[in-house]
């Protein structure tokens, strides 16, 4: 047995324990006398895990009552049309603050449906920054403003101080920062964000949503499947939901219990970032390619400004156990990402292997 | 370790080999020193996966070079809205045949976007039987029209003779019937399946399309998600997949093949099927709901006839661990899926459960 250390983007890392348990349970769950995996959808048996995976996600989060919580398929590229159809239906505008290549597609999908409004763009440095915005920014009938919380390709992050000053409902990709971070829901409209980060397995996404959004309501066209009033009355079950990946989900969010909740794991993922941001900041061969009051707690974008040296750094890297560390073809370079999975001496291990390479590369 | 015998309509039994092997493997897959749900579906280790999943499908179902193979999310229900976007593009009309609630639903979503003519249908009878139709019927200039091969609910399923005979092209729910009977894939544009019967965990849809159908036009306001070509021009990585399902999808097919593939099970499926139904052609007390010439070989609907005397067996099968084999709401009774993975022994206990109960409460 000899467990990589996975600095993937997502898919990526999940909790040793949650594996075992899932191998475990693997052929009977519990006295059920089969696999969760064949278990109807329609069953008590599974009717109590998605009920529990859901008051997980609430107890976690700190969802108030006003709203629903949803495991819904098809990623955040399927909530980039859901949102629009759903929300954008009184002024048939929005506010969209592009951060990063998720965010401009999601705009770009919102404008085949209703007005957009880019409010504000980091692309002018390749998405090295989190926008400053101020409330005069806004328009005052858009009938939601999107942004994307943390920016998994590019190593940013929103804090309270840049989150937008608008009137409108916000509504925010969480994908790669869920449970890793306190997020304040109540500020929220929407939060969402597919489980392949920090949450579980591909094919599950966490929908968060304040009930008075949700409406029979949807612009003209929505699929059935898009329209959040379907899923909200159904449970999450309006047609068979990815009953393992929820059950796994179920797995992940106990573990985040067990370890404290957000507030002790993002006490973790502070520690992790800054033992490798603070290596970044003094090396003379590697930098982070994002300015320091964005940086993300999740993905940690660096470079070594020579495109060689980065593909020999990732090849050894590779070698050594840190697998999935190259950066995105639009950044280069490298990224860790570092999710709420990936053990404090993943990432103190990682900078010293930086270290050594440094060392023998100068 | 007691398993049971699961006759749910799906998700359902799986092969006991794939759970072990899905477990075995749960925490380190192969050398790559990390559970599949981990790895990033842009790896090497993942695409092999997947395209090994593929390569399955092409050699079990015997589909052509011509048709596009895809795992998508969402399903049924989602490319009920799908289908007519990418097809109902022409002419926007197309022919339905109705023969119970999912070809119903089908309709209906269809209908939101174009012009559905509904040919025929057995809701006259509970859709205890596949309407006869004739080439008179059909619409010449429909741009597809659409079937279930086989109706979950009511267990009923197409043979050869009851096929349309139309010159539109045909789209085919195959959700409960694939890889259990052999179709003919050139007959169809598009065949389709929700993975949670035969084929594996629910959250993935295997979604057959030929090449000609798959063009960049669309009906207008079509998701991006909702787009063939996307898919097909991404080989279902346009967004991460539901990698994890489609892993164990591929361990299915491999049992699959080494079953001897559909000719073997399709063999074994009609010898399960046998027993149940001569079984019930010879009880005094279980009646089967469909038609001989129709009955499906993997759903079978039965009734006492006796609200009560059902409720008791449903409750004494399930102490005896037959479970789920209450029937579908709308039809009443029993239901007793026997998928690909129920072995010919359930179903063999089942009958001797069925004649032992018939005895005791003559």
């Amino acid at each position: 047995m000899s467990r990589v250390y996975n600095f993937s983007a997502g898919p990526s890392m999940l909790p040793l324990e949650v594996l075992e348990k899932a191998a475990a349970e693997m052929t009977e769950y519990g006295s059920s006398g089969q696999s969760v995996m064949e278990m109807s959808h329609r069953s008590k048996e599974y009717q109590a895990i998605i009920d529990n995976a859901e008051a997980l996600v609430r107890e976690i989060m700190h969802v108030p009552d006003n709203y629903t919580v949803m495991f819904l398929q098809g990623g955040a590229s399927s909530q980039f049309a859901a949102i629009p159809m759903n929300l954008g239906i009184k002024n048939k505008k929005a506010d969209y603050i592009i951060t990063g290549q998720w965010a401009k597609k999601a705009a770009d999908e919102a404008e085949r449906y209703i007005t957009v409004n880019r409010v504000a763009s980091s692309a002018d440095k390749t998405f090295s920054y989190i926008p400053q915005t101020d409330s005069s920014m806004f328009d005052s009938e858009a009938d939601y403003c999107y942004i994307c919380y943390n920016n998994t390709i590019y190593g940013t992050h929103y804090t309270e101080n840049k989150i937008p000053d608008t009137k409108a409902t916000l509504v925010a990709d969480i994908s790669s920062c869920v449970m890793a971070e306190e997020i304040d829901v109540t500020k929220f409209g929407i939060l969402y964000a597919g489980a392949q980060k920090n949450l579980g397995p591909a094919g599950v996404t966490l929908v968060i949503v304040r009930n008075d959004l949700i409406t029979e309501e949807t612009l003209d066209g929505t699929p059935t499947m898009f329209k959040y009033s379907i899923h909200q009355k159904n449970g999450s079950m309006y047609n068979t939901p990815p009953t393992y990946g929820i059950y796994v989900l179920g797995l992940v969010l106990q573990w985040i219990k067990d370890k404290g909740g957000v507030k002790e794991l993002q006490k973790i993922n502070e520690k992790k970032a800054k033992i490798l941001y603070d290596f970044l900041d003094s090396s003379e061969m590697f930098k982070g390619t994002v300015v320091p009051e964005d940086r993300s707690l999740m993905n940690v974008p660096f470079v070594t400004g020579n495109d060689e040296l980065d593909a020999k750094f990732v090849a050894e890297a590779k070698a050594n156990g840190f697998i999935n560390i190259k950066g995105h073809r639009s950044v280069g370079g490298m990224r860790a990402s570092i999710y709420n999975a990936m053990p404090i001496e993943g990432v103190e291990k990682l900078v010293e292997f930086m270290k050594k390479f440094e060392a023998e590369n100068k």
